[in-house]
This record gives C-alpha cells, sequence and structure tokens, in this order.
C-alpha cells in the first residue's frame, strides 16, 4: 500500500506522522472524500477548491498547486490494484502545545487510496440520533473537517439500535443531515435537502444534485419524513436509499432512480 | 525529547504515529493535560479516572492500569530537564476507512511532556466569540476530546480582535467558557460558574474550586459579566485574572486570591 505525504509516494508502513501533529493533537484539518474510476478521482476540481476554501477558512496553509495535487492523486491510484476512493487529509501539521496557531506551519498533507467496500447492500435503515445533535452555530458545520466525533457517536448509536445509519438533527431540531452523507426527501414532489445555515456540509453530490437534477434546499422536520415520498442518502461515494427510519417505512423509491442521478451527477464536470 | 508511545519510551523524533490512526482521521479520541511539580504530575489520579470515564463513554479500549500509566508520567518527566506539563492522548488507533468502529481496535496512547511556557503575564483581556458556538446539546462538551476546532477558531478570533483568548456561549446564548478555561465569575459574593449543562468541560481544576473553595454552579450570561464583582479563568495548569472583556474593565481582583487558589488546589489529593 502506497501513500503521498508531504511531496512523496511512500508505503504506508513507512509513512510516519509526527506525535506533535495538529492534526492528531487538536483534530485541526480538514478532509475530502474522493470516488475514483479507471484510475480517476471524480470531479477533483471540485474537491481541491473546497479544500483550499476550507484551508482559507480555518488560516492552514496549502502549499502544492492544483496539478502537483493532481498528479500525487494520479500516482497513489496507480499504485493500487484497484482503488476505488481516494482520501486527501490536510492539518495544521507539529507544533507546540497550545491553541495558538504556530507562526512558521509546517502543514502535513496526507494522499491514501481506499479498496472499494462491499458491494451496496439493501435500502437503509435509520435512526434519529438521541445522542448529539450538529451545531449549526459553528462554521465547522459547513466545513469538512478532522472533528468527527459526534459523527462517530452518532453512527455508533445507530448500530447499537439496529439500524445502519443515524440522522442528526440541529440545536433547533431541525434535520441536519446524516453522520456521513446529505439526505434528500421527496415532498410535493420536490427532492429537498437541508440548508446549509441548518446544519448541512456543502457536500459535491448536494451541489450536483441542486444544480442538476432539480433537488432545492428546504428546512426539513422530522414530521416531514413521516409524509415523504422517498428519501435517500447521498454523498461523493454514491446514492443510498432509505427503506424505514425510527422503524417507520419510507415509500419505495422508482426503480432505477439512485443509478439515474448517481451516473448522471458522476459524469458532469 | 522523549515521548511514551504504546508501552514504550522513544525518542520524540522516532515515534510514529500510523497514518491510519482514527485520532489523525477523525479526531477519535480524547486527552490529558496535567501539571507537574518536583518530577510528579499534580492530580494523576482524578485525569486518569477523568480519561477511563471518557475512553468508556467513547467506546475506546484503554488497556493500561493505572499503576502502568503512573510508571509511564514518572519515565517520560525524568526523561526532561525542566518539565511543567504532561499530556496523554488516547485515539482508537488505526482501522480502515469509515465511521464504524472497528471490531479489533488497537488503541494509541501517547504520552508528551512540554517545558514550561513563558512566565504569568498581566491579566487577560478577553473577547466572546462572534465566530462559533459552544455545542452544549452534544455530549462532547463534557468530554475532553481531540475536537478542538471551535477553540482553535475562537483563539484565533480573538487574537485576531486583540484579545487574548475568546469566551464561547452555548446555543442558547449563555457563557459556557474559555477556548481551554473554565470561567469564574463573581456576583453577589459568590465566584459562580456555568453548569455542565451550559457547555462547560468538567475540568478538574474547576470541581476543586468548586468543592474546596465555595465556587458554585449557576447560568451565567454577557449581561453578569457587566455586573462582576471579578473575573478569572482556571484550567489544570493555572489561575489568570481577566482584565477586560470586549474592552470593558472587570474589577480588579483581591491581591494575592489567585495564588491562594492555585496553591490550595494545587495541593488537594
Amino acid at each position: 500500500v502506497t501513500v503521498w505525504l508531504n511531496g512523496a509516494l511512500v508505503a504506508a508502513d513507512a509513512a510516519r506522522i509526527e506525535p506533535a501533529d495538529r492534526g492528531l493533537l487538536l483534530g485541526d484539518g480538514l478532509f475530502e472524500t474522493l470516488l475514483c474510476r479507471d484510475g480517476r478521482p471524480l470531479h477533483a476540481s471540485r474537491h481541491l477548491a473546497r479544500l483550499r476554501d476550507g484551508a482559507s477558512q480555518l488560516a492552514i496553509p496549502l502549499p502544492w498547486d492544483d496539478d502537483t495535487l493532481t498528479a500525487a492523486m494520479t500516482a497513489v491510484l496507480a499504485a493500487h490494484r484497484e482503488p476505488a476512493s481516494l482520501r486527501m487529509t490536510l492539518t495544521r501539521g507539529p507544533a507546540g502545545r497550545g491553541l495558538d496557531l504556530p507562526t512558521q506551519p509546517r502543514p502535513t498533507l496526507l494522499i491514501t487510496a481506499s479498496p472499494p467496500a462491499a458491494p451496496p447492500r439493501a435500502p437503509l435503515r435509520l435512526c434519529i440520533a438521541r445522542s448529539t445533535r450538529r451545531n449549526e452555530h459553528s462554521p465547522l458545520s459547513r466545513l469538512k473537517t478532522l472533528n468527527y466525533l459526534d459523527g462517530i457517536l452518532a453512527r455508533r448509536e445507530a448500530v447499537l439500535r439496529g439500524a445502519h445509519d443515524a440522522l442528526l438533527l440541529n440545536t433547533r431540531g431541525a434535520l441536519a443531515e446524516a453522520t456521513a452523507a446529505t439526505l434528500f426527501v421527496r415532498r410535493d414532489g420536490v427532492w429537498c435537502t437541508p440548508p446549509l445555515a441548518d446544519g448541512a456540509l456543502p457536500g459535491i453530490r448536494r451541489a450536483l444534485l441542486v444544480a442538476h437534477a432539480g433537488a432545492v434546499e428546504r428546512t426539513l422536520t422530522v414530521d416531514d419524513l413521516a409524509r415523504a415520498q422517498g428519501v435517500f442518502l447521498a454523498n461523493s461515494l454514491g446514492l443510498r436509499a432509505v427503506a424505514a427510519i425510527d422503524d417507520k417505512a419510507c415509500s419505495a423509491l422508482e426503480g432505477g432512480l439512485l443509478d439515474r442521478l448517481a451516473s448522471s451527477t458522476d459524469r458532469r464536470g
């Protein structure tokens, strides 16, 4: 297994993250997950733009240009037999203790590939998370940061309750998103998804479904789920139908719909 | 510089965190910061108890007993000329991609020492953070996790606004704490501190000040700051007087008060 770390391709078991890295010590960083096809990452320019925007908001330097990063991703993919996804992780790098930003940051950038997951399973059973809520008051709800523990807690709750995944409410009680995917709910014949102000991450797939598949942003509540004409989750890796939420069945989706939405958004530039 | 990593003392520049560590990739872990005196960490048993409690809540294994961890801390301290503080960092360790808990976790435990910081400066100037809020709806607000980006954002805002540190409001607009310290406000002749339900971390120093110095838990608002008879911040490393908040001066503290509170709580078992 080969990874790209700060400019060099290295064997994963030789790649070393320093114990003083603020990504490890403080969750001080960002990441992107990219779907790959035929040795190429999809929507690389959109992912790189989001990473750059997040780095700018957090004042983390990103001293590699897009050509370098694209070549790095291609090289990591070429070193794997059957890569299915790539992850780019950017941290503020090693520094002394405390929260103040280092005056001479040495950011860490790590690119890794993952093999395909198990083939898509049956439609998902979801629960509404009781253990935690998404904080729509924090700009972090709109950035793909390394601070993922609320999602981990909600996913764990889902598994303990016999579900595959959980939907998170925001602090006002509106729906925000699933632990690692955007929520789409069919209401009045329109696919609706929570607005960013409700705590939704600005997902790449989400943006494509809004721009090219007629989805609209709308505040959604648990009551909307009961009356929905269909529910699915979407992230960069794919779309998944939802069969039930808190043990109440959801309306079945039209056959082939998700495949069509997935391939049409995969193909978009 | 020597660190303790998963059972062994190693040179910091040889210590290797794996790129697949969930502490790095997802902020999936906890930490403790301990003040040290005469080669010994203060309140080690309280810090270890809090670490164990947090690990239990997050279902992260902690397969070292207190004697082993105490000996590890002593060994790290002995390897340093003038250690001022210790940090213990526990993560869920390396795993494959995704949020689901690994079935065979290999947790990472890292113990590092830091030299003394610059000597205590003048009383602090604080601001009320506008950039983010603390999420009192999440159990993470009551755990010392690696998800520290809200605090980093608020600290950065403070520095940009000419302050030393920021106070964070919770999502309801009550005061929660500073970026890395508990808030104490003198009202009606009593030292008050926000309750855990308002988003305050259950700090070790905080508990000692409540148990042994007459401080009480009380919901505090920005209005309370204007009428306060004194304000200070406290964490395991020490107590700091607050001179001004959002450019409004705070009442001066009685001379020697913080030194007395610090030494009396440092000494407690």
